[in-house]
């Protein structure tokens, strides 16, 4: 057998030259998890367009449970800051000595500056799919979520457009802040916006917090 | 302020045009699960160069808590494929009158076909990262790994190169039948080869087991 596909439509719409393999490459080597953000403002219509490509992502049994909310309201965002300021205590007050003094010089949010916050959620009660995928391995359906924001994340890159994904909160209370129905579960709060610098090194290595370590200790064949 | 950022390093290596835009969103039109293969083989460096792409993906803390496995022998091969088949067994007893008929037809695997079986798992019990990020949403270290496989999925993608994730199975089987250790919990198992078909349409909504829905019925602002 050859390995050339039948395509339905046009072949060449489903294939990839070089140069974009090798672009695609780069786009993954600049992707960074941003929390210090211009305060330019983004374009309503280049959100759209990034949640568009989010959309386009894999979900267990096509459930497509991800659900997007673009928090505006200086109300529920101030609530979102407030959960990551006592979280962001809890956590230092958790470290000791050196690793505590290092930790407290931490940029770990850019709720402040960045001009988008998104929500993003699983809807765990979602018809959608008919349970297909999803009697041994619950966690699929929010594991989809996580491939949308994967998605979201690089299409925003290729843009120019940096996201930081804030986990130092409490999910209890953000749910809360946004009034989102009582099966939706939060999977991320993003920060959205132009980022104040590039850089090719994540930032926890340049802060000597964590290098990236050896990938060939990361693989095994059996 | 301007949204020009200061780059590390050569500005130009950071930055992608218009043109890349509108194909990597091509390339998330153009992804999808795959479970018919040929039988051509995939080289090993080329698996390398996925896992490599892969292993660029963000990670809570840095924690890079992604493990691939590349299963090569019969003997694990055969126990997740006979899991997979009881497991998808007891997933059609779930289903009544049409949709039991119409589950019965889908194609939800391609384990006897793909050349390459990659398990991909999450250490649970690595310090790398030093626990940041983890302690109010722990889920995060698993979602690392998700992110890691969204990452290998397009970068395959985009070398014509087919992955689909098997959910139909169950994790302790597959974590007996490959021995790893007890911290590594299986977060997928994919199969990867050359594609028999490309399509922009996923198969689930070709079979009409589920359409994708209107993404404005997902998106709200608060």
């Amino acid at each position: 057998m050859t390995n050339a596909p039948v395509a339905s439509g046009d072949r060449s719409e489903g294939h990839f030259d070089h140069d974009f393999v090798r672009q695609f490459d780069r786009l993954l080597r600049w992707r960074r998890d941003v929390r210090r953000f211009t305060d330019t403002p983004l374009d309503e219509d280049l959100l759209g367009e990034l949640i568009a490509a989010a959309e386009l992502s894999p979900s267990v049994g096509n459930s497509q449970p991800w659900r997007w909310v673009d928090v505006r309201s200086p109300a529920p965002r101030r609530a979102v800051e407030e959960s990551f300021i006592r979280c962001n205590a809890e956590a230092l007050a958790g470290y000791g000595g050196q690793r505590a003094q290092h930790y407290s010089t931490l940029k770990l949010a850019g709720l402040g500056e960045a001009p988008v916050h998104l929500a993003v959620f699983c809807d765990l009660d979602s018809g959608q799919g008919h349970g297909l995928g999803r009697r041994t391995m619950p966690e699929t359906l929010t594991y989809s979520v996580v491939t949308a924001i994967t998605s979201f994340w690089l299409a925003a890159r290729a843009r120019d457009v940096g996201v930081g994904w804030i986990s130092i909160i409490d999910p209890a209370e953000v749910c809360t802040a946004l009034s989102v129905p009582d099966t939706w579960e939060l999977v991320a709060y993003l920060c959205v916006g132009y980022p104040e610098r590039e850089d090719v090194v994540p930032e926890l290595e340049q802060s000597d917090w964590q290098a990236r370590t050896d990938p060939a200790d990361r693989y095994i064949v059996r």
